[in-house]
């Protein structure tokens, strides 16, 4: 009910702050039978973690994924998978002034409004740190989608203005920014580069795909299989638009461009972005998130402090300077959370009961 | 479970179809000892109804909303109110092509694969006549939003790749595309006549406004406003994207562009389009939608029947052109929902336990 | 959220009260497929009927089901079946004095309290006549438990002090009370006719058999099989207790009594009424509840006004005497609608995802 | 969905089982600034634990609840707390037997059923260890409770057949069963007493009550307070019966002497149990539950194993002898939490929106 969990059948609900013991998440509604052990987590957690290259917050956390529950002889057995990921590495900025000031582009704001405090120690619970505990879950997704062949992933299609021209899915992970195109890529680093140097931020667009989705997966007419995606995208921090297939371009389309002819060798083209009517149709599943630059940047900046008084902030340290990559394995995450879902709804419909 | 219902304290579960009896909703949730009569749902019904202008399918139906419960002396009182609207037009198609052949555009494909059969007259379930039921829903949502002066609108900013250029507010309802620019709307006209002659249809992108709304809406982390406005958006029929604020936009800002600076005044900006982190801050919520262009033209299209065979399908007879503008109070409908849920959501945490 | 609602994948949600204009439901998550027709509602809605015999309230109302959604040339599609039963006999009980005073035993003190106000024309949502939309809800249960073999039946054990001391299960339907046991049925008519003389009511006591269910029903740890139909249970407005197998009687035994022995052929006895750890084992499942005496007696008797003020209140008129057995169909009904909801929430764990 | 969730605002989900790291439970919906510290949890959970006394099992552990999130500065934030106790002490039964045997009067049967394994090592996830977590949930709704006065509390009224004569509710403290009535305990003593000496188990039937609770508590129609306390009571395991008020001997009783009169000064019986059309009356909320006797006990019972071949099965070792005094915080955690629930739910129907 407080929206700290997600999923109706494969349910996750995470905890847990960035200045507390931890995050984690129960996974619950995972079928039994399924071989987990720490490790299957190591691939998804690294991609995550910060302070893997010079463009990203060097904070070294280890992110290892501890499974308190849910396990027998290191196969799931029905019950609720616990998975805990110890925060290891303290904060250590300067809470003196973040305890007065709300941060511009966070939530401290709104949070105090809601609650009648905030996190200042770098965000609490709406850290992005929760979504370690995303990504963990969605490694536990992906255990149950790999029988049915079924492959989510993600790549970047534009940062910092710089967009993809080319798109070689085969080179996304050839350079940092996970993106199809290796002369953007190499322009989005200079960007980057210079971004950093003044003290700003960047955001940029994502394009997470699932193929070999099978026909049927989605609800009507409010748990629409597009419907439940742009929530679960939209449920991640820095995501400020979400459009499916032609997306906001279909508005300046005309029916006869944007229907897709179907073909007794399928979809002729795939504008719908693999879903007709809220359901699967078989093709890829083509979803682009709209990431906001990240809001902690070393330049002054207006705000107020908590009696409302005006006031300059200005950050020191090193952040992030862009969402993307780190965030790619997040949204994946999710979007296999919601696939896995509908796949076991799906079963209360289908065939004879 | 099946995804006919929608909100967790406000719920709303719509039922009927376009072939049957008619479409209805169930609102449960709504507070007791607040006024509502049939002629309540009037204005909205009639702002959503086919067949008012020259542009629209001429299915000329009354949609009178029957108060099935709910009701003791004309004010609610706390039990489920039940709203119900007849289907007076029964449909006149050529079902016999209907019956064996998928509509491209269309769920026709999708739901015969999901439940093994597909509701050939107009639609059935996933006919965009469920929607007159959200509207209906919509109407009591604002009936609780009154008495807190949340007001919210909408108004057609793109419609066949004309975009509009000025928006004065007030000039929205001087045409018959809900467009805050004269001059645009005057050139939609003209797009909207062409488009008919030729048999084909056209997209639009529309931007919802809710003003005067509580800082403290939306509710971590998964359960955002934005998150559960992005799913109520999308699950209405031809949505093809959703933004918030600066949306897509926001992707090619710098933090030091984006970030909305505080000021004892209030926020100086608005880019985030009134949430942060999920929770509304108090400045005006403003969401865009995509819509794509109506899958049913008049123009000749490759299909498939029941059996996977190529065939060719044409429609005959009138239909909406866009979703626009109808889909205005569809979408105002959602959002009142959701912003009502959260409302009472916000109850559940605010002040003295 | 409201309480209208029961059900996970199979989720029933009533509407409607008695002074309106009838009760409904709407039934989600059926299968589709399945035929249904408005008089396969017929047998059960009549064994709910008031006005039956001479025990029971004179008022008559047809209890005709319409179905207003959910189905499509005579089957269900897999879209909400919403029934609906008008309220065809107006209530002409005196309200001046229900207006006025809270009726002892009965929920308008409650409902005051919580709503600002109380449905005085006969109770309205909290009358029994919403107990109708559970029968009808029930009808579609079992029509999805029919291929399974799964038969769920009811029969009175106590009524009036009166217990049953023979169950011969074929005699149920040979007397008013739906007892076992002839001798005391006949019993049993004696002290209802005394009980009426006198102006006052009884309770009883039934018991509710599902045979046939397949093991491995229920989930660990709060909605096990037993936990959901004892809500279901106390749901209905008469119930003061409910047991499971030896029930109240398990807790006089011994461990060595009260196990049930495991065999190659099964369980050697049924004190655990079907049930070990919230999971159905295969064996009958054995629900007791405990039906409290109806309220509505036409006796003076102590009370308040809305004011506060003591007053004495009399009832005129006819009213049942007993719960019993206008109550069993609601109570299989319920034990229907739990036991579909595991059938198909098991299905999202057995086998192979 | 997969049940292992409880409560709906004030929402809990157990995890863990008795052979793994330990059992915990997410706790979400909390209002933020109460204070908690793992101090708080000592008590209940120290009543709970085994190995208190000769009657129980020697199996020793600290039971010790850790908080893993959800706290700031020693004060609840509103995010959701997670609560671990871990296990210490390994299970050293003979697993050998046990793997291949399905225990009498235990889940081994039916989970083998549904899952197609089952945790032999003492229960897993359906050992009564998970109670450990329920309790600690428990701590956390009373820190709830405490500024309305609503005080919950347990007694035994039954046990191997000895029941209470009298009820003290000051002297539940002064014996181990938590009796009211001392010479009953001392009989219960001497029971208890003879059946370790047989190797055999008894059951109870345990009181709980709700003191102080406001009137309005309760949703209709299906979550009705005393519908989710039955669900409640019936999630924990030994339970085989629950009844609220005059309970199953209101069956016997007339109408004129069921009903509670009502009096300017409230009612002048309580046989309601303090709730009256599913919505508390301002009167104390009583309960009663019955617990079957401990299934593992040191006598030879016949079974059947994995392959369905007959077996004898004689356990050796220490257990309980009865579920009685160790259920009863349990008991009350579970009232707390329901409690709680339809505290905040009830914040959304009440005042003015």
């Amino acid at each position: 009910m407080a929206g700290n969990a997600f999923g109706k059948i494969f349910r996750i609900a995470t905890f847990g702050e960035s200045h507390g013991r931890g995050v984690g998440v129960v996974v619950d509604g995972c079928p039994p039978r399924i071989r987990l052990s720490s490790e299957d987590f190591a691939p998804d957690m690294e991609r995550r973690r910060p302070g893997r290259d010079s463009f990203h917050t060097p904070r070294r956390e280890k992110d290892h994924v501890e499974i308190l529950s849910g396990l027998f002889e290191g196969l799931t057995t029905g019950a609720p998978i616990t998975l805990f990921i110890r925060n290891q590495d303290a904060e250590s900025r300067n809470y003196e002034i973040l305890h007065r000031l709300f941060r511009p582009g966070h939530a401290d704001f709104t949070y105090f409004k809601k609650y009648g405090h905030f996190d200042f120690k770098g965000g609490g619970r709406y850290s992005a740190r929760e979504t370690a505990a995303r990504v963990a879950a969605g490694v536990v997704a992906g255990k149950i989608l790999e029988p049915f062949g079924i492959r989510v992933f993600s790549y970047t299609v534009e940062l910092g203005g710089i967009k993809a021209q080319s798109f070689d899915l085969d080179l996304i992970n050839t350079n940092p920014f996970c993106c199809p195109d290796p002369v953007a890529a190499e322009q989005m680093r200079e960007v980057m580069t210079k971004t950093r140097r003044e003290g700003d931020s960047l955001g940029g667009i994502v394009e997470v795909r699932a193929t070999n989705c099978p026909a049927g997966l989605g609800e009507p007419v409010f748990d629409k299989l597009d419907a439940d995606l742009a929530k679960a995208a939209m449920s991640v921090g820095a995501v400020k638009g979400v459009e499916f297939g032609a997306g906001f371009e279909a508005a300046r389309l005309k029916g006869s461009e944007n229907n897709d002819p179907i073909t007794p060798d399928g979809f002729r083209s795939n504008r719908a972005g693999g879903i007709l009517g809220g359901i699967s149709n078989g093709d890829a599943i083509t979803m682009r998130v709209a990431l906001k630059p990240i809001p902690s940047i070393l330049m002054e900046q207006d705000t107020i402090d908590r009696e409302g008084r005006a006031a300059k902030i200005k950050f020191t340290g090193r952040f992030d300077i862009a969402a993307i990559p780190r965030v790619l394995p997040v949204l994946e995450a999710m979007v296999k959370i919601v696939i896995v879902d509908h796949l076991l709804r799906a079963r209360t419909m289908l065939g004879d009961v």
